[in-house]
């Protein structure tokens, strides 16, 4: 292959609209990456048709994985029972799996799914196993702050604020910044309520002393506190380090007021609804469950994006010799 | 006085860029509401700086109260420490608790500050008296949604996510709509991470059920959990119920994505800026304690409007009596 060809697995029963908005993302995001080659998992009726309204050279870069109809029982399901309460689970789960499985077979190099985050981050770890210095995956989303781009991270792969967890995703997301976005000696603040030591609920006061003595990859420098403001705007921070509930909350917060101001939609560079999972042992991009086409898109491109720059071996590597870090820290002198 | 007369104590030293922002939205105000009168609350030789530059027919609505210089030891030291980790109270606490009792001793029918949201809680909360049903005083910010007004609370009164706390906000955001903004039978939503039952942390999940089981005043209905962009868009519900931890940094991060965006601002339709505090005996408004002047007068014109509709003592009222909720709650029989 040539140097810049990659292969997307993509999840073609994820998301509320699936299969349609998939394929239609699969169309925008061959039309717009020459490169890219898209391995659709799924129905191989739906994939067919795909398939039949591609012209030769593109239907080329297309290939198909059958993975069933959609199952009966909703995948998700533990212990055999099947109650109700497990929409979110829909059928993405054998979709989402198969995907995984295509790359660990070497038929693909990444994941996208648009299916529910759980099906996926389950899947993902179950099929590349988990980095053994994360005890819980982030998701990572990529915010078009005015100063230049934000990473925030857990936007959803763990729901409880957690200490011990907030300071590992510090250093996961110092080193996304740096392999995903090449950005060096990142900033890295902790989202509170305010700026002065002391502001925020009891995880955030726990959590801020531990980033402070912490040694981040990449040069990364612990900033303190930052605010809601600092991830749209960016002038405080690189990297916005949260738990999963509150980046959820506030990225759709975020989403909803571009709508609202009538600002850039998410196909034109307004807020991400594609987030990298980091934490597991492969290349996983989760779109949001209402994803339109672009969104799938724009998640197919992320996919590609971090294989092409080996971003998730990069990171893995980087947390595994935090003590390689060879810049010196220096949050005292900064401006 | 005639009917719509307000009379509002301003905290003049509250606010980053106090007296300075404060002064400048004491004129917006005063030139906007022919029936505001200020008091002022601070230093004199600011409050008469500002009655100098007033023409004649202006400053007869313009009192002073004065209250000393900056201090020396910052307002809000526990025990007689003084040690620098108080930056967020400065001196704002002084100036505010004499605006708190300029109302107690009915020269004001309504408190504004920009100071320290802890200071000016603290106060109000000793001077006022907390309403007996509410452990926790609440700030509620009303978002210019796409479908309406949406009511927000918590956004930054308590910080920890207890399920009570949460459903005693409901019935306060509730309460809120109807005094506040004449909505009636305001649909309630508990903010999480997904629409889905058991979407969300530990406190969301405790609390889904408490509130799917709670009268509501003035024929509140609860709908559920809601998602971040339902607060922007507005299409879901009415209220939307939240941590303050969570609330305030939405909240901010609204505000920054309209300033990406270049949507409308504070000063026109955009995000609010001001808030008003809920569960003590007294009309205060908090503004951002970054505010600009238009900011100020915002929270100037909130105050009036809230004391003008009496809206603390109707809220009060209904919080003391949720079971003369007369109205039916049709939580299962809405659209």
């Amino acid at each position: 292959m040539e140097p810049g060809t990659v292969r997307i697995a993509v999840d073609l029963l994820g998301g509320d609209d699936a299969p349609a908005v998939v394929v239609d993302g699969a169309l925008r995001a061959l039309s717009a990456d020459p490169d890219l080659h898209l391995l659709l998992v799924g129905p191989p009726e739906v994939a067919d048709g795909l398939l039949r309204v591609l012209e030769p050279d593109v239907r080329d870069r297309v290939a198909v994985r059958p993975v069933g109809a959609r199952p009966s029982v909703p995948a998700g399901v533990r212990n055999g029972s099947a109650h109700g309460a497990v929409g979110s689970h829909r059928s993405a789960g054998l979709s989402v799996r198969g995907a995984v499985d295509a790359v660990l077979a070497g038929d693909a190099d990444a994941v996208v799914s648009a299916g529910s985050t759980a099906a996926t981050v389950t899947a993902a770890a179950l099929g590349f196993g988990r980095w053994p210095q994360v005890r819980r995956p982030a998701l990572v989303a990529t915010m078009p702050a005015v100063a230049g781009p934000v990473v925030l991270l857990d936007v959803g792969g763990s729901v409880e604020a957690q200490p011990a967890t907030l300071a590992r995703h510090a250093a996961l997301g110092a080193a996304y910044a740096a392999a995903a976005h090449g950005l060096a000696r990142p900033r890295v603040g902790l989202l509170s309520i305010g700026t002065e030591p002391g502001k925020g609920d009891r995880a955030r006061r726990a959590a801020d002393p531990v980033l402070a003595d912490a040694t981040l990859p990449c040069g990364g420098r612990y900033v303190g506190l930052v605010e809601g403001y600092d991830v749209s705007l960016g002038d405080r921070a690189d990297v916005v380090v949260t738990d999963g509930f509150t980046g959820n909350v506030l990225l759709k917060g975020i989403e909803g007021a571009y709508a609202m101001a009538g600002g850039p939609t998410a196909g034109s560079g307004g807020p991400p609804r594609a987030a990298a999972l980091l934490g597991v042992a492969g290349t996983v991009v989760v779109c949001h469950g209402a994803a339109a086409d672009y969104d799938l898109a724009s998640g197919i491109a992320l996919a590609a994006h971090l294989h092409r720059r080996d971003a998730i071996s990069t990171i893995s590597a980087l947390l595994a010799a935090p003590s390689r870090n060879d810049q010196p820290t220096d949050t005292e002198v900064r401006a």
